[in-house]
């Protein structure tokens, strides 16, 4: 008695949103070996301590498998948790361990935030450029993006306050700014610390909340960087949020990253996760607990700091060589990337299939602007060849921009 | 220049429907020793292989850092998509590697399905009793749960078209049912085989969604017990997503649960799961994968089996011995777990406190009930006690029943 009534599935208003990555739809270009690939996001694998996390993993297995391979809390593991508290206390944020809830990598972070805060038609306030990952999770919630310019020190406070007036003149409602201080991916820029200190008065006298996101921010290659972040301030976790992650000091494969929080948006944030998948990989948060409380994390970072310092030099001293005069980029100070923008009416997303052809890969910054502005720029890493492919790279991309 | 102006953080509306899990309020409860608890939901470390699980993991970590602690690919690592394929196909569903989505663990399989079919409002039809985890899921998303009736053979098929229809007569939009059809969380229920077609039938005619989530499918300890997944009728994933876990017969610390769905569905559970984490831990998915792939998970299967069918007999006959005539429950012929049912008028949960004084814990059934019935009825587990203990801890609660 099958009936001819069978109508098409009906997807969710917010599902009509969802928009797919601009940087993993390239993740197929990362893996031939002919070209030359300057478009990845992830760490380089030569960064990972396999040796010891192997060690690790098999003792945390065999030592307390009721923990490692069990359900655990949904705030995390305690030790460890009380572990990122003293890691934010290094960074100059004072918490205690119970405003850290662990989470399935930044990713989920960001996601947690977006449930418990935001309404369609809610304005966020997104760096031009910005993660696009963060896109993808604000538009999912179908939230409504304003950009907010930035220049070589980062966002420009005066357009902030600027694109708040507007955005409330038109009637929106402006829930938070999403900002990522330390080395910003795409653009591989440092929020100067003069700027820091307004962005926060802003969203104080505005009323708005601030996201403020730094995996990068212990990759840092110059010690004059002030990296401090923005929750360091006095009571500034009255109204901020800040995330961090272990993806890229560690290993991403782990999925662990964090929320620190006050304790009305650390609730929220607990009961998404609750329903988002009861609590984070207790292997992966034994195996980084384990390795933190084994005092090994400083070394660690130390060792990924070299390694990325001396990566960027090449790929910088290569865009100084092949560049000089014909495009800008960002001297990064740390982190993964440089950002580079070659001249006005170039489209560097047009130009992808000539780059592939001559044996380089970017990914084009355009996706990285909510505005639709950015059509020459491209994000560079240094975070996945050789020094020799990336000068290599760098001068095969130079005799394909125009 | 600090100003008056601070308003709250305004939530979302969403977010002011989040309820926290009636079951993981009751874990403290369960490290107290001097309480028997027949109160947990998770499976017993005993059955995870540890030792295996400790080789494999510095395995694929040493012999493939590139993959096992990298970024991964959203859809789940390819292999282990292979393997889940063939599991299925042993339970009698045929479907291509390209139809499943791995991740992290079966809770976010509901959660990337609510967020991509779920608008405010539209009903979600559910087992009375369901899962307590897949209640604040759809809480989350502001969906109106209506109950549909069970008896001892699971789900009531004229109950379930009488409740669409009810809900439909009151302008109400019925977008799926979720059914947990092989030894119910928490009932312990099998739904007989002739429903499981009517209930398939009913979606078909009535142009509903089926969510099967099936994790305790695997732990039958009665060959004559029919098992076999909706899922596995011809044409069935036309309109229904199937659900499973490695939770259960491996470990829930891995967190590694999969989606087999149609491309339709499958492709907005990805666009939400790149948005919700970007990928499930690779190091998990590598060595559920390794132990898929060496051909390990039947005989563990075997092993988990054995475990839980002796377990499942010594809580059962504790039952019969203190409780014949004077309550009911289920003869669980697999799962983790039994219902009973007390006398009409006792409330359980008001009951708590005497148990726990009395030295035993259980979980009362009220929270599972999304029509406020149940108030007579107990979760209790066999996964968590020793034999002795789990006898001791029935003859307990027999004394605080009245």
């Amino acid at each position: 008695m099958t009936s001819s009534r069978q109508p098409e599935i009906l997807f969710s208003a917010d599902s009509l949103n969802f928009r797919p990555s601009a940087i993993r739809a390239f993740s197929h270009l990362l893996n031939d070996p002919r070209v030359i690939s300057l478009a990845g996001g992830a760490p380089s694998p030569e960064t990972f301590p396999a040796e010891r996390l192997a060690e690790i993993a098999a003792e945390v297995i065999r030592g307390n498998r009721g923990v490692s391979l069990q359900y655990g809390p949904t705030l995390g593991l305690a030790r460890l948790r009380a572990s990122i508290a003293a890691i934010a206390a290094e960074r100059g944020i004072r918490c205690a361990p119970e405003a850290v809830l662990v989470t399935t990598g930044s990713q989920q972070a960001l996601h947690l935030l977006a449930t418990a805060l935001l309404d369609p038609g809610d304005v966020v306030l997104v760096e031009l450029p910005t993660y696009v990952g963060a896109l993808s999770t604000f538009y999912g919630r179908r939230a409504a993006l304003a950009g907010v310019r930035q220049d070589e020190e980062g966002i420009i406070p005066d357009d902030l306050a600027a694109v708040i007036a507007r955005e409330r003149s038109e009637g929106r409602r402006v829930k938070f700014l999403y900002t990522i201080p330390n080395f910003q991916n795409p653009s591989g820029r440092l929020l100067a610390a003069p700027r820091r200190a307004a962005v926060l008065e802003i969203a104080r006298r505005e009323g708005i909340v601030v996201i403020e996101d730094d995996p990068y921010g212990e990759l840092v290659f110059d010690a004059g960087a002030e990296t401090t972040p923005i929750a360091a301030t006095d009571g500034a976790l009255d109204r901020l949020v800040y995330l961090g992650s272990f993806s890229k000091v560690l290993a991403p494969g782990l999925r662990c990253g964090f929320i620190i929080a006050s304790p009305g948006v650390l609730e929220k944030a607990q009961l998404a996760k609750e329903a988002a998948d009861l609590c984070s990989g207790m292997l992966d948060q034994s195996i980084v607990d384990a390795f933190c409380a084994a005092g090994e994390l400083p070394a660690q970072i130390a060792r990924v700091r070299d390694f990325y310092r001396a990566k960027s030099r090449v790929l910088l001293g290569a865009l100084e060589e092949h560049f000089s005069g014909r495009a800008q980029w960002t001297k990064a100070r740390g982190g993964l990337f440089t950002f580079l923008t070659v001249a006005e009416g170039v489209d560097a997303r047009a130009l992808v299939p000539a780059a592939i052809e001559a044996g380089v890969a970017y990914v084009p910054g355009e996706a990285f602007f909510v505005d639709g502005s950015g059509r020459n720029t491209m994000r560079l890493t240094f975070a996945k060849e050789t020094d020799e492919r990336m000068r290599e790279g760098v001068r095969r991309l130079a005799q394909v921009v125009p």
